[in-house]
């Protein structure tokens, strides 16, 4: 299939682990939003599968991956359970959990850009729609649970530009007719590596730029 | 037809009859929220038609049932259409409101239940989409007029394990190939039993485990 | 093509022209809500594409057209680009964004009827879907800033009325097969000066019966 940037099964195992840790964050916003234990799975399914479902309806690709594929749709039931039990240790260790969301950005970006590609979408789009994948259910998260999106807003370390990074950098391995297994990798660690690095030097995006100078006066 | 559970004419009506309620709750919150009538009647014509829209894209039935039957698309304005004249009265009587509207969830989440499986998707994601059309509705009205899902908050009467119940009886009578128009309304009817039931005993979903005790501890 | 007005290049120009618009509106509240220039790109590209995809959806044509076209995806980025340097004097000029916008609720409820037609769909349908694809890059731009979004508010001036009265024109004109490049020019026309008119006299919409009194009570 040309959506698989390794073996079936080491493709659909990194896929799961993205999908678990994305479940993972939609479940904690719904503790705090004091959301019941379906609210939670809602939360979950939703930002876990949420990105590729847009993608696949776009691409015209029916029924989405999300519902031919019984592990997709468990897998965010038991990262909900996990928090269910144990969501204080879960708080606890979110830095991990940022790790792992990192990577799953990494992975999403660049398999949503080829799986775009494959159904015949033009090289733009396709990365387009790669970011789509690897952030929209995040953005649907937090319109289901009434937050201003976390992606849009400016106080926010750099999400959506790494995963920017990754789909470009694909599509570019792409037109160049180089992605290969291990080529791939490159655009995964690189969005990966800079999720990290903005995580961790708290890097933002600038805002429009009166409203930037207004700001500076402030402070 | 395959989704129908009993003559097309019955069926249809039955349809017409869900449609209105779920229309009138639309129309009753644009209301609340002071929208004009047409804001009102968008607030109708999501709330009644919302969940079976978003069945019909993610199983590829394009376009949408509600997009080419005229009394699927007439009826939500007969409800803002009497909600404008009468929205003292229509609030006064909420509880029958709240009855129609568990018959239209059970019936609703049956016959989505039927449709996914009708166009080839697993009984898992059959009964998933069972429940998407049933509660889909109410969650993008909530959405347009800018307030938390009342299906997500833990403070409201369960209304989306009804639905659970409803589609998971389904789709096990489909399972063991035992659905038909008599034994279909067993699941509706469980559904809609239990929706009142836990509107009369105020039946609630747990929250995770800490948030609980917390709670109780504020009690 | 059934779904071009006029030759298919003055079509594609005008198509830009209301992209523009709608995009401007879209990077404009994005600075508004404090949003960061890759907030602003999103906000942009789905108020200016987010009712014509949404429409594309629906009646299966799929890839949507923002998809399959550069210009389209592109020129809301042109947008988001002047509002990040110029938005004060942008922000100056609302009137004559105003003015734009109208031009594009005029064309796109117009186009969005011939399409949705063109796709099979009758003709109330296809004017419901008409008004979608005027109105719904709002709608969905609002949703994403975390506002209630403005077209269902009583207290804005009529906006998607104007869009259904050009809608329904341009679905009659169909039926009475006399839609050409001429004709069609009347419903644009009508939406247009419709809006205009609703801005300048701050026309509204009637809210509920009773609201409707209590309010004039408040007076």
């Amino acid at each position: 299939m040309l959506t698989d940037l390794f073996s079936p099964s080491v493709q659909h195992s990194l896929d799961l682990v993205g999908i678990f840790v994305f479940a993972i964050s939609g479940a904690l916003l719904a503790v705090r939003k004091n959301f019941d234990v379906f609210g939670m799975t809602v939360l979950a399914e939703v930002t876990a599968l949420g990105g590729g479902v847009l993608r696949d309806l776009i691409i015209g690709a029916e029924p989405p991956a999300a519902f031919a594929d019984l592990g997709y749709f468990l897998t965010p039931m038991l990262a909900t359970l996990l928090v269910f039990f144990l969501h204080p240790e879960v708080e606890r260790i979110t830095k991990a959990v940022g790790v792992f969301d990192a990577a799953g950005l990494g992975l999403f970006c660049v398999t949503g850009t080829m799986k775009a590609h494959a159904y015949g979408l033009g090289l733009t789009f396709a990365a387009a729609l790669g970011v789509a994948t690897a952030v929209g259910g995040g953005v649907l998260r937090d319109i289901l649970a009434h937050e201003v999106p976390s992606l849009l807003r400016w106080d926010r370390d750099l999400y959506a530009v790494p995963a920017m990074m990754g789909a470009t950098m694909a599509a570019l391995l792409i037109h160049f007719d180089a992605l290969s297994a291990t080529t791939s990798v490159i655009p995964v660690l690189t969005a990966f590596v800079l999720r990290l690095l903005s995580m961790h030097f708290h890097w933002r995006a600038p805002r429009a730029w009166h409203r930037r100078s207004a700001a500076a006066e402030e402070v």
